[in-house]
């Protein structure tokens, strides 16, 4: 069974160069519990994750050179890559970046694991930080 | 009565200039309720924190210029500043991160908000990513 999420932080993403070597770290030095190891296929990155449902702690590793975390990890080297925002409904919070003007990455929800809406803001539009907004199921499910 | 917290994703801290402005964007395009505003007059930032438990998200705004959210402001401009990581035992957190040779801030724990024992980890020992340790009073309590 799926718990309903309520709006709030989803994930925090990091970018790393060497996935089992940043996996090993925060297991051993911090003590933090591995929840999976997936590989994104669509978004050429693995991915592991610490925690389960709100608060995820997501590292990402790009498995191609010619991606947005490739180009990141190139550029700025490792370190915070994005958040992902659970929200209550996705195409209003879009409609309202819209209405400000704000940069965004996907104009329109596109489906991302786990049957959730999900779209990304370019940094420029939300204070600095790159942001996946994410409409879980559950809540997809319930509108009307 | 305090929830003990389990080891995982405290907050992300966002740097931010004008700390009304985010917090209106945050409330009003995402929909996130706001917990609570501090000042935290060591730090020389004023806080605004979205939401209750693990996983909360904080906007941090300096109240001066010579502090460090400051000089990150006027070098990077807004973004993600650093996450906060409850520990089972901080003390044992950073004792490997010594023996790693990783770059600390604060070399033994300090006491935070909430009587928590807190140790800031340089970017360069922790993948790239300010890193605030934290270990809440009740499992400082419960060490033997």
């Amino acid at each position: 069974m799926m718990l309903p999420n309520v709006p709030g932080l989803d994930h925090v993403a990091i970018a790393v160069k060497d996935l089992e070597k940043a996996i090993a770290f925060y297991q051993d030095t911090y003590g933090l519990a591995l929840a999976e190891i997936e590989e994104v296929k669509e978004q050429q990155v693995r991915t592991a994750i610490f925690g389960h449902g709100m608060g995820r702690i997501e590292l990402i590793c790009p498995t191609a050179s010619d991606t947005g975390v490739a180009r990141f990890l190139e550029k700025r080297g490792e370190g915070l890559h994005h958040i992902c925002i659970e929200v209550d409904d996705i195409h209003a919070s879009l409609a309202r970046l819209k209405a400000q003007g704000a940069m965004l990455i996907d104009e329109t929800p596109k489906m991302g694991a786990g049957g959730a809406q999900i779209a990304f803001v370019h940094p420029k539009g939300s204070h600095g930080v790159l942001t996946e907004l994410r409409q879980g199921p559950s809540k997809i499910q319930a509108s009307p």
